[in-house]
């Protein structure tokens, strides 16, 4: 059995040199490079690859994997938006993915990252920074006092409220789909405006459904109380930022976490220093004092790295095996 | 009844005007000006001073009290190291402090710091910062996936547990005082030694009592694990700051959280912006990636403030009416 992958990271290799110890009858081959209908020739040989998400993965890719007799593909990632999947089932491909990565590297950035915004962490930093050394003004709050608003029950939103519990913030929760551990605790209220009116903070952690998108827009933050925080680690499209912006400047919103962004694609994971930086909006919410702006690295941890090498390794011997496997993806 | 307010800051007047409004019985006067021989005549006809610790209280300063009729004094801070208390007990003064102001601020603080330096949170923010939004190589690690060695079982220590729990990091204690619902949780150690050997992250919640002083020096750390977390919200001359250094140097201790630091008087909560900065060694520790400083606020939250306004002035009335109040000092 032999496995090819592709786009290993340097932080990758601990993890992808564990499993390899723990799997002595799999021959693991690896590049730094990514998967082009080039670089598919390198696979030749192997039963399946273990690729990670960045570029498209078109008819013509997948047919040079299939010309190496390769018809599986396991992505170390969770999305297949990229993969031309009419060519993958035309080419009889088996594809696996990795859902549930860690829930908790996400839930915990959410919480460090509102727990800043509360502190004025961004304003003191900067303060020691310059040597400024005086405590006031930079008063913070606590997050216990605080009554947090959790759009979106699924696994990170659950660990987020656990996190928040063990702080003692209050938590009020919504989700269309009720947690049945959740809706025990009572934490659930009737609707996205009762959540709206009763929160101090507000989190995100629902898809990006048509129905999502833009939910934190104009009308919505009308319905909230006055100095806000909001907190997006979901995905960009589900706030209106033109809308945040305008409630920053007039203090609506009094912070905002973003780990994602509505048009992040090709300026996030990008180094632009030295370079014209190409949106002047991000550019101005990077530079505010109570905005924390991160690209896109909350699921960014060890512990999350390492499941998603294993499991796509473990889910692509699986499917060489002809056995079955949770991460499947049906298309 | 009259009570005279000295050193009220600006982020304390919401808090005092809450308290004169519940207590319309109460004269409330107050000034920006400290306590000293020449303002203390300002009191003239007050039952009580308020005041925060910053300046010594000299015999001078309490005859100056006395000399109004003032025998009392309600500090908002819990130090009463800056009084003369042979002076206050000779002029017959009763002295009532702020013990707990809020035990959370601090624990918060602690939690909120000791997680950032896990998350690689100063180079990620300095990347974004000049705008290169890479995510490599700055992976985090996840708190869950810590053991957290806790020193000292007080009020802070155990609402940092509590926190810590709810990111379902693992929890090991050492106190030479048991407290019964830790010890029911089975989390004490035996020896500080053993707790050293087990943690990852280490976090110091002890008064700076003889026995303290220095506890993390060069023999401690050498009995840590490689790459240990080391975190100080406590008092400054707890740490070896000298072997800390080295230890940061070599590698063998991978982070440092510092709101306090053994030499902070006369450098702590000043602007030393455009100034020669006073001490090469703290210089030094702020600019480093992996170290976190912050100049004694992890106390300053809206909260605590409050608390401290609140309990002094309730403190300060119920000694002028010569009734009990558990902030009342033995001396």
């Amino acid at each position: 059995m032999k496995i090819y992958a592709y786009g290993i990271r340097d932080d990758e290799k601990p993890s992808l040199k564990e499993w390899e110890t723990a799997h002595p009858e799999v021959e693991v081959a690896f590049t730094q490079e990514l998967l082009t209908p080039e670089t598919a020739k390198n696979a030749a040989g192997a039963d399946g690859v273990v690729v990670y998400q960045q570029l498209p993965y078109t008819r013509e890719t997948l047919q040079a994997l299939a010309d190496q007799g390769i018809h599986q593909m396991s992505l170390r990632n969770v999305g297949i938006d990229n993969i031309d999947l009419k060519a993958a089932k035309e080419l009889g491909f088996k594809i696996s993915n990795v859902a549930a990565y860690s829930p908790n590297a996400i839930a915990e950035h959410a919480a460090i990252q509102l727990a800043r915004i509360l502190r004025r962490s961004k304003e003191l930093d900067a303060k020691v920074a310059k040597r400024d050394l005086r405590w006031a003004p930079t008063i913070g709050r606590e997050v216990r006092m605080q009554t947090v608003g959790v759009v979106g029950t699924g696994r990170i939103g659950r660990v987020l409220i656990q996190i928040l519990q063990g702080f003692g913030a209050k938590i009020v929760a919504y989700d269309i789909f009720k947690n049945p551990d959740i809706d025990k605790q009572g934490l659930y209220v009737d609707s996205l405006d009762e959540l709206y009116a009763k929160s101090d903070v507000i989190s995100l952690h629902v898809p990006s459904v048509k129905e999502n998108i833009h939910m934190i827009n104009k009308d919505s933050i009308a319905k909230m109380k006055d100095g806000v925080v909001l907190v997006n680690v979901a995905r960009g499209d589900l706030v209106d930022t033109d809308a945040v912006v305008a409630a920053l400047d007039s203090g609506k919103v009094s912070g905002m976490v973003m780990d994602v962004y509505e048009n992040e694609i090709g300026i996030f994971n990008e180094d632009w220093e030295g370079k014209k930086f190409p949106d002047a909006r991000l550019d101005d919410l990077i530079d505010r004092p109570n905005v924390l702006v991160t690209p896109h690295t909350a699921f960014y941890t060890t512990k999350a790295v390492l499941e998603m090498v294993h499991q796509s390794f473990d889910a692509a011997v699986a499917i060489a095996n002809g056995q079955e496997t949770r991460n499947l993806v049906k298309f």
